[in-house]
């Protein structure tokens, strides 16, 4: 078997053999839609020495990459449904990390109930190079979107912030000498890592809200960006309180010793977390939908007039614009 | 503005403000599913050097990537809704490049009446790397497949075939000397190259086949390699008489002077013509839904038991198996 000839059996395994790819037998994959739904797109590509390391784990790397488009639709409200892959790869194939790449893809196939709808896989990039559009499904005119938080509305933000900033530093070594010094750090710089590796895109979370939150967004870009992207949106202004802001345990220990990460914590990327606001009204509601889905929720600030963002310090006063600057985090 | 402004709003103009990619202002597109239809997705990636000369011009590059998922959409019967693009290119963008790029796909989203509903813009890749989902509507249950032919049906192709082919031979100057030194041979050769960079997908007719053809899939892999797809998809046996595949006026003047080239057009990808079965008594109701969609359709030869591909070559007898090889066009 040749290298493509490997690669469409581990897919067409991804696939399955019934509809809508019936093993990727067709030109197309054909999809009856969910009756009620509306269907929901989105694409995220990952390019090696970019967005992720050339020796990570390849099965690290595909459930990232399938990820990072599923926490895009759970910011829409959206329950996934399939994805369509594309897989670029230099001249030669690495064959295991082929084989590793499509076990990460099956093993969130069947975590987040999935499956692959199509695809292409081409040589002669300079390296790997991957591409994913996911389509899932949300009741009919229900999707969350950036555009509709209104003045008085809360704004939270799910599970710890910052801790892929944090990982991500851990990883290349960049943490403030007297993090790396704390003694019980080990266990959790090993955590921080995961978690930049593997994302928990919030999916039970995002299908919750639909129908209950005024706006949503996933953080990707870092927690003040996306907000100011909802802000910029909805047209409205929002006053977030850092001290209201959700850490884990890894991350109130860095802070702890280094409060100059506050500043990677509001605006490091690669959270995927879910930011969203509603009505004052929906707080018990909310906070019921939350336990139910597994996953904690914070209230951090409040949507107001206007336009931008202010941030309170902990100290009670507005930290200035300039601090963390316009453009967010830049992953590309 | 950045690079990345630049594309982003080039990008937006082509997914215009309202739904279903609202200006490309959310995590997704939220798209309502036409009434009575499922729907269909294709995927398919380009390579500079490898799908294209790295100097090819950026607008035929656009229009290349969008018309070969449109054929397969086609190849399925479904009437093309929409995309999602993926956008890799070098450390460095060529803005007008980048420009070109869109001006070639906002000519074809007019042409073919879809838009853009979202997608990701990337740097750091070693070469221009594209990636293109295209998404169709096909009424219920009546897409187009590779499984269905019957012994008995008629097979068909649209257009002219090979033509793609010598173009490439064309392009690359590899086209035997007895072609070469025909003297009209100047414009044929503009029109074989143009037919290489800017297929024709036939969408219409795709769309009039749906319910009428028994098995369908468009010529990208070589008409052989093709046909062989269906029987294998279809269980089934076909015989095709080498003498009936329609040629262009320029195919026609080629193989006059250089007969060897029949093996080019016979295998050679990239026709992006359909490649089609229907039961005997559909003739008259196929010639009217062709010509209605403005495409000439040929009947090439008949489905037959069995398995495998017989190919009656011009003097009546069978072209052996090996001729044209198992693997079909390799344009990976």
């Amino acid at each position: 078997m040749d290298e493509f000839g490997l690669i469409k059996s581990c897919f067409a395994a991804l696939a399955g053999a019934g509809a809508p790819a019936y093993g990727l037998g067709d030109d197309a994959a054909v999809l009856a839609p969910p009756a009620g739904c509306d269907l929901v797109f989105t694409k995220d590509m990952m390019v090696s020495g970019r967005h992720f390391f050339a020796d990570d784990p390849a099965d690290l790397v595909a459930r990232k990459l399938l990820r990072v488009n599923l926490s895009d639709l759970a910011a829409m409200g959206a329950r996934p449904l399939g994805y369509l892959l594309g897989f670029a790869f230099p001249d030669h194939l690495d064959e295991a990390l082929a084989r590793d790449f499509c076990r990460g893809l099956a093993q969130d196939q069947a975590e987040f109930g999935l499956r692959l709808y199509g695809g292409d896989t081409v040589s002669g990039a300079g390296s790997l190079i991957l591409s994913l559009t996911a389509i899932g499904a949300v009741g009919q005119g229900r999707a969350l979107r950036r555009k509709g938080a209104q003045p008085g509305d809360d704004v939270y933000v799910s599970g710890a912030i910052g801790e892929a900033a944090l990982g991500l530093k851990a990883l290349l070594g960049t943490l403030p000498p007297a993090v790396a010094r704390i003694p019980d750090f080990a266990a959790i710089k090993d955590a921080l890592i995961n978690r930049y590796h593997l994302p928990r895109p919030r999916v039970a979370l995002g299908m919750a809200l639909a129908g209950h939150a005024s706006a949503a967004i996933d953080i990707s870009d870092g927690l003040l960006a996306d907000l100011g992207h909802i802000c910029e949106q909805s047209d409205c202004a929002m006053e977030i309180e850092a001290g209201q802001v959700p850490l884990s345990d890894g991350g109130r220990m860095a802070v702890h010793h280094a409060p100059e990460l506050w500043m990677d914590i509001l605006t490091g990327g690669d959270d995927y977390e879910l930011a969203f606001t509603a009505a004052t009204d929906e707080a018990d509601q909310l906070a019921a939908l939350a336990h139910e889905a597994g996953v904690a929720i914070s209230r951090i600030g409040r949507v107001k007039p206007g336009a931008g963002l202010a941030v309170i310090a902990h100290d009670g006063t507005p930290l200035p614009r300039d601090a963390w600057g316009a453009g967010g985090f830049q992953h590309q």
